[in-house]
């Protein structure tokens, strides 16, 4: 079947291949990893033709008669719109640069194969948490950048004030100091107080001095909250129900662009991973890691690092874990209290996925005024957070959520070692190019 | 057909009613406007059932014998698990407060008919932005909130460093200053050069000292790009079928919620409105100004505001409105020269819509390296835009794309008056709340 096509074909050259009498192009359009196959005669050819060049092809669409694509182009007329002189573009035919090469020019590294893989990747894995959530009956809220909390206290925060403000003149534009924020949970929090299922995806930020390969200073998260959920167990079913659909339906929308970044072999391994979870608690995990023949010192009550994450997930055969029950004095003041003496932990836990160590950190909230009240006054926060408590004076609920970094999700879907490998334009202390 | 329910249902108390016999209450879990009925004997009653209150019940789920309802709950146990003193509840029962009253209480106004009916249909309009983009092809890209561009030189930019860094260290985190951005454009052309079609979803600031009814500091946008697009109108039709399709799907898919907020009467009209829209360029519309009775006072050249936008709307009979054409000095660096002298103008179109003004601005783009460059020398811009004028250097493509405020869509499909009222937690010259 031959149709004659009106529209010109338009993309930009990746290959271009002479022959006697045929010159032969790929040209892609970014909607997918695969070129369009052009064939033209000789006379068609121009030197303009180059890698990166971008072009306008009209002609007939055609059975190819190569296995490799179902139709190719045979062109009538080839029209350069968009020159691309080899010498000074930074990428070259048929090298394959590497990701920390790519790095250097973010206003160009979208033309490469290895990065419009990622970033129709990255869309297609957006939209896998959006339906999740929509399928389940999830409200969308967005939760806001600038906020006046300092969340969990974290202190690495980044503070926000008009740039022309000069330093004599000190009034805070919002009359209290404001920040970027560190998390949506608490916003998210208010919203369980009318929605019994909410989420917000949206850029978080860090002012962390790291140049870490899992650390940005903004970087996008996904945050639930379930209210009516009084068991650690369903919070984690809920995990577990996301991190399975999200992946699934990333495989198989994008298995041409996955494919760039693992072999078949695996991708199937990844499959497999999906559908095998563990589950412990964190003192099982410190036996565990006790009994380790690398030699850990690892007392009850201290916080997992990333190399005792690692490990714990190697020891359950490299496949997602579920960490549950931390020691309450680790946790922030939301975290809801398991009041189980003498251990004293807390209804929290954490997924550990290879490759990554800790992707998402969850818990069930305290909604008990009295134990939430007293908390806080041992901190000293009880003003602070009057609006909080408030939550719990007026038709509180059990409620517990989560959160997940996107980019970790990435990481550990597409096994990508730099986290700054998998986000359109990577922050972090030193570099905020463009 | 009565089914038993072993889970219990649980919400909030929306109502009480009490009978001799019986007790009727409304609970809310927060998926619909729609309430569920309760019937309890009055053996049940609870002086803490109160409006606010959170309440699991357990019972059969019936038939109701009232039209208003399909469904009622026979209860057989209530249980309250969340009290709420109608004393210090800031929300009284059978009252409607005003949304002025309501902004008073950012962590409450949720547990309002109104405003909860407002953040479904806010969380339902995400949705059909994102699937418009989908269903049309789009890549979406997470274009980055911190940027070292001011884009078009606005001035009023938010300025980000670490909040810990005293006034005496002076480095700059990010080595360079660094602002929260006013627009995902410059990023988004970026993509045009890998993807024909990219779209960006998400948070933008602007420091304006503004207590307007139609500013925010921080704000949505909805921006996308178009590879290989070389005709203003094949722009505005992309607009248009944008807005359009979101708001049929607004409209359609939130039938109760946006009743709350618009008599059917509105509702109608507003089905209307998106089925016929006008177009002019920028000289009809100096014209219609003109002409006007209300002596305006308008020479070509200037930049239409608010009031000129409403009565250009208003004259073509409360439909919106696409006005072409600007003159080239009133817009930015990036927009496309039609070289169309003596009057030269850009390539540049603004839909404004009844109730609201400009809803979304786009453009054609200059896409040719020597007229940029030309028109960046004269700005002495060059070095600072080295990186964007790459983007014409290697491959470049005619290329155009638009940006729409979300809040200023929801207003204006709402008929709600303050961009305040639409938006989970506003922020603005002197409120940060939360």
């Amino acid at each position: 079947r031959t149709r004659m096509i009106n529209l010109p074909h338009a993309g930009w050259v990746r290959s271009v291949r002479t022959q006697k009498a045929h010159i032969f192009l790929h040209v892609n359009d970014g909607s997918s990893l695969q070129s369009l196959q052009v064939v033209a005669g000789a006379e068609l050819n121009d030197q303009l033709l180059t890698f990166g060049s971008a072009v306008e092809v009209t002609g007939i669409l055609k059975k190819s008669p190569h296995q490799k694509q179902a139709v190719e182009l045979e062109a009538q007329r080839i029209h350069v719109i968009g020159e691309c002189d080899p010498v000074d573009f930074p990428f070259k035919i048929k090298e394959r640069h590497n990701l920390e090469y790519l790095r250097q020019f973010p206003h160009l590294r979208c033309r490469t194969n290895a990065f419009s893989s990622l970033l129709r990747i990255r869309s297609e894995a957006t939209a896998a948490f959006h339906s999740f959530f929509k399928d389940n009956g999830f409200v969308q809220i967005h939760t806001p950048v600038i906020t006046s909390n300092d969340c969990e206290g974290a202190g690495e925060l980044f503070q926000v004030e008009p740039s022309s403000v000069g330093d004599a003149h000190r009034e805070f534009f919002f009359s209290v100091p404001a920040f970027l924020t560190v998390s949506g949970q608490l916003h998210l929090e208010v919203m369980s107080g009318a929605f019994s299922r909410v989420y917000t995806f949206g850029p978080t930020f860090r002012a962390e001095n790291s140049q870490s390969r899992r650390h940005l200073a903004e970087f996008y998260m996904v945050e639930a909250e379930l209210g009516f959920l009084r068991s650690l167990n369903d919070l984690t079913k809920v995990m577990e129900d996301m991190f399975k659909s999200t992946t699934e339906q990333v495989l198989a929308r994008c298995v041409e662009d996955v494919d760039l970044f693992h072999s078949k072999e695996v991708f199937f391994k990844a499959l497999n991973v999906i559908l095998s979870t563990f589950r412990m608690s964190y003192s099982e995990a410190v036996e565990i890691l006790g009994r380790s023949t690398e030699n850990f010192t690892f007392p009850w009550g201290c916080d997992l690092k990333t190399e005792h994450e690692k490990h714990l997930v190697k020891h359950c055969g490299n496949v997602p874990v579920f960490v549950t029950d931390y020691p309450y004095r680790l946790k922030p003041f939301y975290a809801r209290a398991n009041q189980d003496p003498p251990q004293n932990t807390a209804a929290a836990v954490d997924l550990l996925v290879p490759g990554v160590g800790e992707l998402c950190g969850g818990s069930l909230r305290e909604e008990r005024l009295d134990v939430l009240t007293a908390h806080l006054e041992d901190a000293g926060l009880e003003d602070t957070y009057d609006w909080y408590l408030d939550l719990r004076r007026f038709g509180s609920v059990p409620h517990g959520g989560f959160g997940l970094g996107f980019e970790r999700f990435l990481q550990c879907v597409l096994g990508v070692d730099n986290i700054k490998d998998v986000i359109p334009f990577p922050r972090y202390s030193h570099s905020c190019l463009l």
